[in-house]
């Protein structure tokens, strides 16, 4: 093996490791028993199988393999900057400027190629204005929300949370999908409101 | 939205459902902060990245979207099959039948021509005859032995792992990607063979 070619590797595994880290990162969502709460890892794994069986569904036509990675890789900057709860205000104002610092140095592990390639994305998906960062999107919003109504609301009843939230959250769901966005609505969110699971302050 | 496209998306969603148990699934193998045990969707997500990151170590050229495809799903079986340790003798004799009985039943949870696809894919897997099929295995094989290296060679060390059985267990690694087994057998099994983490068994 060439120098070059293991100084490459070297730097490709030490990535590779450190992103073991995502699975430390908890988010607010139960999983679908009720009992423990998901983490960043196992998230990004459903959007990606997700986005391989939905795609179908895209508003536009996407590149599956570039939004499969995105969706892979969205959340790793949460390594250094923790995980920001959707209904979270503080949290979220400082939110950007913690998570370019992380993409900084945590990409940065990377050969510069493929630094180049992951922080783009990354950036992509934040911007959201490509097709694809979209569709991801839709992955991100409607994922939880099933996991949600599939434990009865645990995490909306347990943080009150108001439907003019969900739909504020959900603002740009359906600019990746609007049949993604329709069926989320109509199967995960409304029988929940119609339960007293998400507080109805819409009326 | 037409009824059968509400019928094809209700048939994805419990798929997609029913497959959050795959977090629920343990493995053998430590996080690398040697806290707990790694489940199969972290280890899948892992892999994913891990293939986008290394397909360029291919010994043959590999369709990325169809391995990291392939990835996703290789463990979905073991939500109704159990997750076999790869040293359990026992165990890998009935793994092979529990395992097809469980596709049949889970990827059959699909809409018939996903089915097909996802099944299919699995049973590559198995089979491990295309270049994506021994590529797949090679990131199934380096995976654990980077995390092993990483928590100190605790798994093999709780084990009584032997070099002879990781050489077996890998005799199909270098398949896929003479580099990344190379890079695997220096950097992380013979560190750990030196330490005693490792049975040497092989003078």
């Amino acid at each position: 093996m060439t120098e070059s070619r293991n100084e490459r590797l070297k730097k490709q595994f030490e990535f590779i490791q450190e992103v073991d880290k995502e699975k430390f990162i908890g988010r607010q969502t139960y999983l679908s028993d009720g009992m423990r709460k998901e983490n960043d890892a196992e998230h990004a794994w459903h959007l990606a199988l997700m986005t391989i069986l939905l795609s179908e569904y895209s508003n536009e036509p996407i590149d599956v393999l570039k939004t499969v990675t995105m969706v892979l890789i969205h959340d790793i900057v949460e390594i250094d900057a923790g995980d920001t709860y959707a209904y979270d205000e503080k949290g979220l104002e400082t939110q950007k400027e913690r998570e370019a610092k992380a993409a900084e140095r945590i990409f940065g592990l990377l050969p510069k190629d493929q630094k180049d390639k992951l922080k783009g994305l990354f950036e992509e998906f934040e911007e959201g204005k490509s097709a694809e960062a979209r569709f991801a999107h839709t992955m991100d919003n409607v994922q939880p929300t099933m996991l949600n109504h599939a434990t009865d609301g645990k995490a909306w009843t347990e943080h009150m949370v108001r439907l003019s939230q969900i739909l504020g959250r959900n603002a740009c769901t359906k600019d990746g999908s609007e049949a993604l966005w329709n069926y989320s609505y109509e199967n995960f969110i409304l029988p929940n409101v119609r339960k007293g699971r998400i507080v109805d302050d819409k009326e």
